[in-house]
């Protein structure tokens, strides 16, 4: 009897992965993790040269979505189902062996994994190796600590509604936004209205070889999927 | 001409330190770290067995606090002193060689040496390995996902006054409080205040072997200093 191994990757840089999370790759027989259809993936793309020779791979493939609006009821059921369906397909596997699942960051912060994890309680034994979240590794990469003293940090993903995230950005100390791409512009308002937008960075990519870090003031244009904004905390300092 | 390398060490385990600080750990020549006086130093504690045998150490010795208080501008300045002979000492260290300085979890998340890192630019160079933090190695530790969905994330110190504790208790999904100690009475009526005590969960030395993780609602008694209380979010999960 197996077991699943959600290994946390970091924020992209291999050398950044856990000397835990580094073993279990690459000791692994089974390997699973989430992509677009079409899509190499972040995560594959990691552990690329990781890999054992003789490995076999499981790419979860999320159902398709050009035709559903995300939000939308059947949206919803049809990643249930895919979540369903892969939760059955690695317990499955970790009957004979254990499996690896690849997580991009730390699994429990804001982690596809989650919606496995949850289905696979009372199944299987399932192990989690955290990981070096995408936000530490941005606000690294500005090369400014993010908190000093009693600075209130408060995490905010860019598709809740602009009024929530300026008002929230008014209120906090630090600031750390997630899931931007196409959600910019409104990150970028919210920052305006808060008075905060000339103390924010963008950072695309943090810690991999195409990383951009740059003031979100003077920037203009699309950002990837995998960008974070930042705005640093000023608290106390001896 | 050297450099000053501050490598995260993660929230104890050191399995869960990246490879990049365990490599940099296991050659360096000169190891620095942070302790209170007396004491073995928790960031000492995690390395201990991967350092080399000639290395030379740099033990960092808080001003000890006893005759003043916490808050104190006698206090303050007895800070910026240490930081500033510490900068100095190891500013002339990095001349000929590389010296590493050990911090537990995230360098740039509340950690001690961005007092360091501020008063070294521009005199040598600096390098940051980001950490898991020791929150990451905590919420793994409960078993549940600390965010889902859209959940806003709020990190707290406890050190801050019990009425913005409340307020922010009470309008965030998901929390964080950390340096926890005598402040925990304050939190646990901060959460109480706000409806959440029966969520809320203490976790002490997260990953270490003494690990404890219990309901807050649950526990009386003293916490020691690493210790960090969460509430979950419950958003958004096909
Ligand atoms: C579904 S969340 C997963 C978070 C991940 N579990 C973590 O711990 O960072 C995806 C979001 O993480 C952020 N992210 C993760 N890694 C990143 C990186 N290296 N650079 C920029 N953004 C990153 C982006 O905002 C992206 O939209
Ligand atoms: C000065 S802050 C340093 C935070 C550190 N740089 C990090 O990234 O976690 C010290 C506080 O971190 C928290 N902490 C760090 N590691 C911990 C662990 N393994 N278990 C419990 N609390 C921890 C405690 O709340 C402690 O009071």
């Amino acid at each position: 009897m197996g077991k699943v191994i959600c290994t946390g990757l970091g924020p992209g840089d291999p050398d950044l992965m856990s000397v835990r999370s580094d073993r279990a790759i690459r000791g692994a027989a089974h390997v699973a993790y989430f992509r677009k259809a079409g899509r190499a993936g972040q995560a594959r793309q990691i552990v690329e040269g990781m890999l054992a020779q003789d490995v076999t791979e499981y790419p979860m493939e999320y159902p398709v979505t050009t035709e559903l609006h995300f939000g939308s009821v059947e949206y919803k059921a049809a990643l249930a189902e895919f979540y369903d369906a892969w939760a059955d397909r690695l317990a499955a596997v970790a009957q004979d062996s254990d499996v690896v699942v690849l997580c991009e960051g730390d699994p429990f912060f804001y982690g596809s994994f989650m919606h496995l994890h949850s289905r696979l309680q009372g199944r299987v034994e399932v192990e989690i190796v955290p990981g070096i979240t995408g936000m530490s590794g941005c606000w690294t990469a500005t090369d400014q600590p993010i908190t000093w003293g009693d600075d209130v940090l408060t995490v905010l993903m860019a598709t809740l509604p602009e009024e929530e995230l300026a008002k929230r950005a008014a209120d906090s100390d630090a600031l750390v936004f997630m899931k931007i791409g196409r959600n910019l512009p409104r990150v970028r308002r919210a920052l305006e209205a808060a008075g905060k937008l000339d103390r924010a960075w963008l950072i695309e990519r943090g810690t991999m070889p195409t990383q951009k870090v740059m003031k979100l003031a003077d920037f203009d244009g699309e950002v990837p999927y995998f960008a974070i904004v930042v705005v640093h905390g000023q608290g106390r300092r001896p």
